[in-house]
């Protein structure tokens, strides 16, 4: 059983593997359980923290056919697609997020289908599917009407993967993920990397800015719970109904409440170190995604969300900080 | 005012330029009407019948770069891009769909984009965009869940044509078209060719072969009705919302009932020369169409309908057959 993880270096790529590595087995494509014999990891750095003869890394840019080529081989039986060009960056820079959300996206389907070996290939969509006048929950059957560019290119990868799936040239998923949250490490270029920043920075002992208002509501879901659901994704048999998409569970909570649950579980020091400061370009895109769901399909099919924001916090802390991670 | 129809040659492309020949004005991207000094007529046959100097023709392949740059010019102020695989095709050469449909729609917009002047664009869409399980009628808040690569290419288009207008590359407007019928000529390679066949061969008094069941519904709108929704679409101020698609008003009918009209209107020998055998991969297709919209939003901007099909049936025969047309 050979794997690709595409943003294999970043923080859902690397925890993905690290938890298929633990795992050792995945489905292929009838569906039955393969010993994991390799798991390649692409990505534009080089993957590290690995001593695994399984892990095979491959650094460079998805949208280089010969990349792909390299990546893709006959014997991938599974592609988890995470790259991408995040939603702030795809905004600011419309050329690279059209280059690597869609070409990209297309050079990997296209070599898979090249391939045929129908590899079950899991796609990381995001709740910026959804904009505009949204209802107070979005429905599984809410249209999706992006307003940035990441949320229109996702989109267009949503329809390739149901294509593609419907042409039988790949069996796809494609998994509108929450927002993220708490990711380790630095700042991104995504809309929502605030999201994170503002519980991660006061724990850690530094100020963070908030860039939108207390009462931007926000669907969330720790790494963790991510990461089961993205091999959950992989391993049910099918994704009925006519389109591959799928709104992932999460957690409802406003900018201010999560706050509130940064002062219960990490103290009203690390509270303070939250500085209340409007950004209107990333307050647009923020308040242009929807911030509570009703995931009904989802959850009949077994996808997973966190208990409470309280808890995410709290997993922050266990796994993180006291793991002596940054 | 520099306007440029691709599908130029085609049946829609060349009665639109007739059209606005007639006409002789069209709004700017300011909404000022101005004298029309040039059409361009781009497709990959030679457009012919005109004998206008306001005409410009360019026979070429619009998925090439050096083709779109003589088209495109910095002047060109509207455009009207009607070229596409169409559905039949698009479903059996997929790489000639994807080409076409996609790429060559985005480096029409890529060179508008270029040019900087936001050109008006009306993209045609359709009702391939909508499959799957479907409501009675299908609303203006009904999600797109194409079934056919045809129509999975469309949405990609909508998107682009939407994305592309809130970055104010263009001022564009997808309008999601119902079957036109009775199409004049010869059948083509949609998997809707039938609809027009059906009328069209029985009044010419050969025999035409129905590949769906009598139960089959469809969305019509005739050629002319056609025109004067695509020029609509371009005249008005803005197509409010979260999304520059729209579904355009039609005429819900069975294909049952359109056999009833031709007997009417064209007398019961014509009714008899329709041989009814279903083509299962032709009714797949259809089958995945909805046949029933309430286009509220479309209706209150102004967009009209065909009376009823005996009407439809009743100008094919004044405008095509009485006229000479084939």
């Amino acid at each position: 059983m050979h794997i690709l993880i595409t943003g294999g270096a970043g923080l859902l790529g690397s925890r993905l593997a690290k938890a298929l590595l633990k795992r050792n087995t995945l489905a292929d494509a009838q569906g039955v359980q393969q010993t994991i014999s390799r798991i390649t990891l692409l990505d534009v750095v080089a993957a590290h923290g690995f001593n695994d003869p399984r892990i095979q890394t491959i650094t460079g840019d998805i949208s280089d056919p010969e990349v792909v080529r390299a990546a893709v081989t006959p014997d991938t039986q599974s592609i988890f697609h995470l790259a991408a060009i995040v939603s702030g960056e795809a905004e600011a820079n419309f050329d690279l997020g059209m280059r690597i959300n869609l070409d990209a996206t297309r050079l990997i389907l296209e070599r898979a289908r090249h391939n045929r070996n129908c590899p079950r290939v899991v796609f990381t969509s995001s709740v910026a599917a959804f904009g505009g006048i949204l209802p107070a929950q979005v429905l599984d059957s809410t249209p999706t009407t992006p307003q940035s560019s990441y949320g229109a290119q996702k989109v267009m990868g949503e329809l390739l993967i149901s294509d593609y799936s419907r042409k039988q040239f790949i069996d796809g998923r494609a998994l509108r993920m929450p927002t993220v949250c708490v990711r380790p490490g630095a700042p991104n270029k995504a809309a929502s990397s605030f999201a994170s920043g503002i519980i991660r920075e006061p724990l850690n002992g530094t100020v963070s800015v908030c860039p939108v208002a207390p009462g931007t509501a926000l669907w969330l879901i720790s790494p963790g719970k991510a990461i089961a659901n993205l091999i959950h994704g992989h391993e049910i048999g099918s994704l009925l109904g006519a389109s591959r998409a799928l709104n992932l569970p999460g957690l409802s909570t406003t900018v201010g409440e999560m706050a509130q649950s940064l002062e219960r579980v990490g103290g009203a020091a690390a509270a303070q170190r939250i500085r209340w400061q409007i950004d209107p370009a990333i307050e647009r895109i923020v308040n242009s995604w929807p911030g509570d769901f009703l995931t009904t399909r989802a959850n009949a099919m077994g996808f997973t969300r966190d208990a409470s924001f309280d808890a995410i916090v709290q997993e922050y802390i266990s796994e993180e900080l006291k793991a002596g991670g940054k």
